[in-house]
């Protein structure tokens, strides 16, 4: 309920107050040509409620997103990229100094591997496109760690809790958020979503159907709880 | 002017009143797996503002669009497509009953030719995708022209006005028109064009850069003009 949100505010200040948040959200877009591009199905909104949130509880908070119709939430630092190659050097130039940092973006995987100046023209022979391996920027972040607490997201059609814990696991995260695609209600474009919150303890917290708000809410709860287990 | 356009469309409400126009808009969206798809940077916006100016003139205007973030403009029968394969159906489907059908959407010419039921998991192989052609709809249409006229668009990055030139006769359209993306306020996006229009006949027209509303109002002008030319 919004009473219960206004209270968990008040309540939480505390503890994300003064904190440099790095959020990123959005689709990125891989070009082609000039014309055509590879990309997804991310609408941002994710991304964009827990960057609402993180500014609502307090922290100096750096939204870095992908293409999308969304605009920037009030008193947040805004960074609007296209590329995963982009969002690689944003991410990377912005690390240092943060002390939470959450990957809600659906930055793409592979890209063409050559890009084209001119429109590619129509042939009547079949059209290949070799894709190469974008840079895994949660890996990097993994290995670059020092006491910055490291949050991903993971959609998945297949195994969804299987391969998150493989994922938190292989990139050194700190915990991951785990999203079934397969579920109504959960993921792409949808104002709700459908998560499962694991840390690298083994802690498995299962959300109901919330609106994306309300996870982002209940996500710093448990980054919270989290944080706090890791300090010295 | 704003004094030049109101008077154009008192003054040819009479010719398109009442005649059956299709345009089409918007990119299309080709599905690799059910996270990632091929695209274009088609914003839309010349589409919408041909259905608008359609429908100011009189005409019973179907717009048939890609995802766009625009809506439908007022009084005119709005139809959402997401694929060139679904495009396809909706323009043949209401093709012998048109007028006049303008294609301004940004259909896609290939799609990947395997399309996966789960999310592709990322391996450390390059990934290759084989495209396939889809169905070429101007083309078809020009095939099974009866009294329609037909009007396409192209959007080039190379010698953009001998390409549309072949575009036109191998694909039996009325007439085309053209916009060079290389220019300054052309193209994707944004919300002026820079476009030539070229009708069967050979007649060239350049119009400056204008406001997408102002060129759908010109470009109705000139299919007026080649329209009661084709009268018997």
């Amino acid at each position: 309920t919004i009473i219960d949100v206004i209270e968990k505010q008040e309540t939480k200040t505390s503890f994300f107050k003064g904190k440099n948040i790095i959020i990123t959200g959005g689709p990125t877009r891989e070009a082609l040509d000039p014309v055509r591009f590879f990309t997804n199905h991310s609408s941002g909104k994710m991304g964009y409620a827990l960057a609402q949130a993180a500014q609502q509880l307090g922290g100096k908070v750096t939204f870095i997103s992908g293409p999308t119709s969304l605009g920037c939430p009030a008193g947040v630092n805004c960074v609007e990229v296209t590329s995963a190659e982009e969002m690689y050097e944003a991410v990377l130039s912005g690390f240092k100094d943060a002390d939470l940092v959450i990957k809600a973006a659906a930055v793409a995987d592979y890209r063409p591997k050559k890009v084209y100046d001119h429109k590619i023209k129509k042939q009547m022979a079949p059209l290949i496109i070799e894709m190469e391996r974008t840079k895994d920027i949660m890996a990097e972040l993994g290995k670059r760690k020092t006491h910055q607490f490291l949050v991903g997201f993971a959609a998945e059609t297949d195994k969804p809790i299987e391969h998150g814990k493989e994922k938190l696991k292989k990139k050194n995260m700190d915990a991951i958020v785990v999203n079934d695609l397969t579920k109504d209600g959960a993921g792409f474009g949808e104002d709700t979503n459908i998560v499962t919150y694991i840390n690298q303890k083994g802690l498995e917290v299962s959300l109901p159907r919330l609106s994306k708000l309300d996870i982002a809410y209940k996500l710093f709860e448990l980054m919270e709880q989290d944080m706090k287990d890791d300090q010295p």
